[in-house]
């Protein structure tokens, strides 16, 4: 068994950089917080034995040597970035925890005869510089290096130029690996874990998603002095959008989701009726068909919503992922490890996206779940227990056992 | 007649100060910019044998006498400040407009029974320092003069500060003038005047304003991992609320009107439903009761919007004035000059605020308007013929010598 206090303690240790305004954490990706974390991070895996490999775009690989020489590495890990209001385990858990894991191999001299690598994909949330999971994107071959530095966040900074600023750039070149097998530790992010009261949530699929980037064009006037019917409203368009969407959502129950998280008018003042306004429209489901039903079905009404109105219409799908469906071997060792260590478990599909995804692209894949108190995630006021955190340590621990072999 | 070139001139060499990006203006109240404008907006006064009053907020009152000693002075003015993306007439042509009507009696060598005082106003726009109107609202002891003082910018300088920076503050007590009528030319700033091919708008009132400022609270949750069943969406409540105002706006119809110009999304991650939403809805009519009839509307409605969605609604009136009727003697004077001038006019409401419905508070009150291409203000691109510019100082000029007596 893994020891939970040290798990803890390194999780509580890491949120107090880039601390939030409300108990969680603001530590978005590439900058002066992410590479005090990063820091943080190698000198524990320092103090582990771990060696490092860095690539070109900051993906951290760190390694613990194996028996056989010719061996594949089985990779673990997650990522360190947070949402800019994000709580304190939302990844950290999936690369301290491979860590907890690598820790625990040496308290009891364990070796394996694969290597064991745990990692840190850089910039998994995309809150800053989307799309989400960019950096194992280009390491899985979906993005090429290019698109991945020309990302530019709201203030206009490259991402090239950041990760070149906080000095975690590498030589490595993206992709240049061979994965033995891939495993992520994660918290739920949602509410069915701890609803039905089970420990370990052992993930068999995840969520395709489409992020709609919608850019509608009014005509900038006065709030004033422009009468109703002389308006382009842009904004106007926007909320019945939204409303669509919704209604989009509600018609494709159950297993599918759709919303907006992020919204920029365009001059912004109180008395400008917008000229432009920019929104992420996020929809995602298990069932590729459904999925594309619902992006088909957002196009259609968007343009016939904004058609009387006037107001220009473009669509940018600056995200997207297919339904992954995890490998049954891999599967079949969390739903074991689960049940030997006798913790109570549950078949889940994800409804986040992790870098899993893109890691099932390129190597044998799975992730291992735990519940998180009233499925809050993306949020400061994200919590887990100790002994939910330390259960799906130790399902990790195992299967990766399993997987690694002693 | 007045002299269009020399107006046009004037207008062009006052544009010069404080460019624009984009052929515009950026004399934003109290800086530098603002500071030549006056200047060379005094050296033309003084050119035209006026003197000057300046007042401890900088109004300017830029005298020319009258024949008889005891007679109440006609004020004819406007506001030479811009917003940061302006245009080069709003506001600037009331003022030099006034200007060229005093240089025309001084060609013509007319001599007038009441002084003119050709009036700048300091702080219009609002755009550096909210509210709009300012000065013309400590003159008319809608503000005090400390509440004016302590107002600040985005970069945290105080407006009394700033006055005193410019050298632009004066001895004379805010408010201590007595008018026999207030005249101001200004540019429509929407779209009326055009559609309708009218020259002249003969501006009969002023619509009332509310700026009613929501702030909802939803749940920050993941948009993948959050079931529809369980968000608590603000932004699902905004867009209701959006869709709500306007179809208040629409069966409050005519003359009124309804709309949203500012939104801000917290935290605004596309992967994250909003924790809380911030806007300002902002309403206008002429017609006081159906003014305040929309705002207890809207508010009775947002409630209804937001309790079945679990979103908290708050709602602060941050901005207000009343409707205003203009002095009937004086919207007669407009009329008959556009009449007897030969240009064709309509009689408006003025959707916009001004300096005037401030005056109005204190003294016999209208207003005269030109078109503006495409209704377009606030706004770079703002944009009007000479012509029109000439017709609305004509008719200035007409009903100013009506009121002040040849
Ligand atoms: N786990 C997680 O929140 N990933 C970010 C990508 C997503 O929105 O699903
Ligand atoms: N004229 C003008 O745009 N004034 C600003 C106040 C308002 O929004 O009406």
């Amino acid at each position: 068994r893994i020891n939970p206090d040290r798990l803890w303690d390194s999780l509580m240790e890491m949120a107090k950089i880039g601390p939030g305004v409300a108990g969680g954490c603001n530590r978005q990706t590439l900058t002066d917080e992410d590479a005090e974390g990063r820091a943080l991070f190698k000198k524990w895996c320092d103090e582990a034995g771990l060696t490092m490999g860095l690539d070109e775009i900051g993906n951290m690989f760190m390694r613990r040597e194996g028996t056989d020489p010719d061996a594949l590495p089985v990779y673990v890990g997650s990522h360190l970035d947070t949402q800019p209001t994000g709580g304190k385990y939302d990844g950290v858990l999936g690369v301290l925890g491979a860590l907890e894991a690598v820790r625990t191999m040496n308290d009891l001299g364990i070796k394996t005869k694969h290597p064991i690598v745990v990692t840190n994909w850089t910039n998994e949330e995309g809150a800053r510089f989307a799309p989400a999971m960019l950096a194992s994107g280009v390491f899985a071959g979906v993005h090429t290096l290019e698109y991945a530095n020309d990302r530019v966040d709201l203030e206009g900074k490259r991402f090239g130029d950041e990760l070149e600023r906080i000095g975690w750039k590498g030589d490595e070149k993206v992709g240049d690996r061979k994965m033995h097998a891939y495993y992520e530790l994660h918290i739920e992010q949602g509410p069915i874990l701890e609803a039905e009261e089970k420990t370990i949530g052992v993930v068999t699929h995840c969520q395709g998603l489409w992020w709609l980037e919608f850019t509608l064009t009014g005509k900038e006037a006065h709030t004033g002095s422009t009468p109703m019917p002389m308006r382009t409203n842009a904004g106007l368009a926007m909320a019945r959008i939204f409303e669509m969407v919704q209604e989009v959502a509600m018609a494709a129950q159950p297993n599918a989701v759709g919303g907006v998280g992020q919204v920029t008018f365009s001059p912004n003042s109180r008395n400008v009726l917008p000229g432009k306004v920019v929104f992420t429209v996020d929809i995602r489901s298990p069932d590729q068909a459904k999925l594309d039903g619902m992006r088909a079905e957002i196009e259609k009404r968007a343009a016939e919503i904004c058609e009387p109105l006037g107001v220009g219409c473009e669509i940018d799908p600056v995200g997207h992922f297919d339904p992954v469906t995890f490998t049954p071997e891999l599967v079949e060792n969390v739903r074991n490890a689960a049940e030997r260590l006798g913790y109570s478990h549950l078949d889940i599909i994800s409804g986040a996206g992790h870098d899993a995804c893109w890691a099932a692209k390129v190597a044998p894949t799975t992730m291992v779940m735990c519940p998180c108190v009233g499925g809050l995630s993306h949020n400061e006021a994200e919590e887990i227990s100790k002994e939910w955190a330390a259960a799906g340590t130790d399902v990790l621990f195992h299967a990766v056992l399993e997987t690694a072999e002693i």
